[in-house]
């Protein structure tokens, strides 16, 4: 309802208006509230809660995946793409990863799901390089000094757990009137009515406020019950989760599902600091690809306009910045992520690249 | 009238509005268009136009302020500050050199020009450092790829002319519809009838075809002779000009002036690719100066939005920048530049600082 979805909440709480930008015009879409216990997803066993992570976050999926076409089979064999965005760095490699390894062991069921690609923005893919990334996007967009910058990488050079001390001082020395996921957007007042900080920096169609709106309305009992969701309190993170695993780097996964023929878009709005495009390029780096298509615009509409940049990879990975847009790109720049997500269409007529999107976004 | 100054000229090229954000409300303000053969200053000497210079700009500007002097005397002694933008990184600290010099040459003549400060916006500094900077600030918001990074630092570690080959490739390389001087601006579309780009980037107030209505309204004959002008054909820049002098660095220059105490403040719209911020880092840092102050935001108005960052450094240098604003930082944050020098006003009372500044743009 903030991002990719048909409609918006809007500033009532109580009423919906159209997303002219919904990546439900160009295909059709599972949302799943993943993992169990975030949203409306739940499970009656506590001990779920207690043994979250990302394995069985992927293995949840792909059940629910299998169940899903088992009920719907008139979409067994569809083209099937996966999406998410910052975590989703990791759910979507790992689901992605989970698929095509049953696929292999079972050739037999190659077809039910039918994998085709997937499509991560402002993906955290490796701590290191995120904290690196950061640090780096700091200082080159003027919020740390140069004394911090160099004081945070000498420090911080090591390992993970370094970086992540210095980068908690890093924000503590930084705190002001500036969202870290949108470093020009306007700020939402807090208080008892939800007012959007006028900005002089971005004045977009973005409502910074928004995600408080989707969740009074999420939240509201006529809602849920048209939903035939089970009554509950909707929230999109919890702290009730107890997290067993995650790899420090999603390299490995890549270069799995690379050396699979899996096509890997990777997208980033720029002016994201939490999961900075700087980061993704160092955790491409790493993956040791060739340039296929050098750096280059691409163009979002009739007027020209510079969505932003594009780079094509060895493999099929495909990496492209989205112009002036935050962590989560369709909500500051709709436009410009469904052309993204549809050039990929487009592109597939004649060339390669990936067609009839089914994007599955995770939280 | 595109920045500082009390008047806009509006879309009809005919007529006037008022800025709201001039300088001229807090402070007495001498425009000066330099050096002799842009706008209209002009010279008889067709000779002055084939050896102007850094230095005969300076010492023509000199002559202009003493003879101003001399005419207003009651303006002698007042505090007076000069500003200026881009290559006024050169204009403006050589003509406080040449102050200087002539205030420690006649001690008599001291308060003639009685100098407390310059302040410069987006300054061309160092030809070199400019050239790294600017390399730096490409790849660091997306403009250019790792590669093209890599090859342009790795071919153009050496000296200044390198740097200006490699400079012009990459520009070469990256023309899109995208203006250097503001990364996120909307673009003017060329034409009979000059029409804003329409961006969904930053729609600010600032209209992008501003220079076009300038350009045509102080070319009308009814406003020249208002003016008291010489009928000209006006220009901002010409070629007719011979350029015979130019540092490549003007740190020697700006250490000279900081040993005198003279306060310099310079300050960066940080959406200028041309003359970018990091370059004049780069350049800060060959100055050799400790940090006083360390980096912090700087707040524009009472909704405490933060306006840039600032940092103060031994000898009473100041660094500013200016948030989401291109080159011509008054043009793109009229309300963010006013308050920057009125702040620097504010602060001296009480502490150290400029006060009742008189700003001298130059173009």
């Amino acid at each position: 309802m903030m991002e990719v979805g048909p409609f918006r909440v809007n500033k009532d709480k109580r009423t919906l208006s159209e997303n002219m930008h919904a990546w439900t015009k160009v295909a059709n879409v599972i949302f799943l509230e993943s993992p169990v216990g975030v949203g409306f997803s739940y499970s009656n066993k506590t001990l779920d809660f207690h043994l979250s992570g990302d394995k069985s976050t992927a293995d949840d999926t792909f059940v629910f995946l299998l169940n899903w076409l088992e009920r719907f089979p008139e979409y067994k064999g569809r083209p099937f793409y996966i999406s998410g965005e910052s975590y989703g760095g990791h759910y979507v490699p790992q689901l992605a990863a989970t698929i095509l390894s049953h696929n292999l062991e079972n050739s037999s069921t190659r077809t039910s799901i039918n994998l085709q690609g997937i499509l991560v923005g402002n993906p955290y893919l490796d701590a290191n390089m995120n904290a690196k990334g950061e640090v780096d996007y700091l200082w080159s967009h003027g919020m740390i000094s140069d004394e911090a910058w160099a004081s945070i990488t000498k420090k911080c050079s090591l390992d993970q757990r370094g970086y992540k001390a210095c980068v908690t001082d890093m924000h503590g020395a930084d705190q002001s009137n500036i969202d870290p996921y949108d470093i020009y957007a306007s700020v939402c007042l807090e208080g008892p009515i939800e007012t959007q900080y006028p900005s002089r920096y971005t004045p977009r169609s973005y409502d910074i406020c928004s995600d408080r709106y989707v969740y009074v309305y999420l939240n509201d009992p006529r809602v849920q019950k048209a939903l035939h969701a089970r009554p509950t309190e909707w929230t999109h993170c919890t702290s009730e989760i107890a997290w067993m695993d995650a790899p420090a780097s999603m390299v490995p996964t890549l270069k799995w599902l690379i050396e699979q023929h899996l096509p890997v878009w990777l997208y980033s709005g720029d002016f994201d600091s939490v999961c900075p495009f700087i980061a993704t390029r160092y955790t491409i780096k790493d993956l040791g690809l060739n340039v296929t298509e050098p750096w280059r615009p691409w163009i979002v509409n009739e007027r020209d306009e510079v969505g932003g940049h594009v780079q094509g990879y060895t493999g099929g990975l495909v990496f492209a910045t989205v112009r002036a847009a935050g962590h989560a790109v369709p909500s500051h720049q709709p436009e410009a992520a469904l052309v993204l997500m549809h050039r990929k269409r487009l592109s597939s007529k004649g060339s390669s690249g990936l067609d009839g999107a089914v994007a599955v976004p995770t939280p």
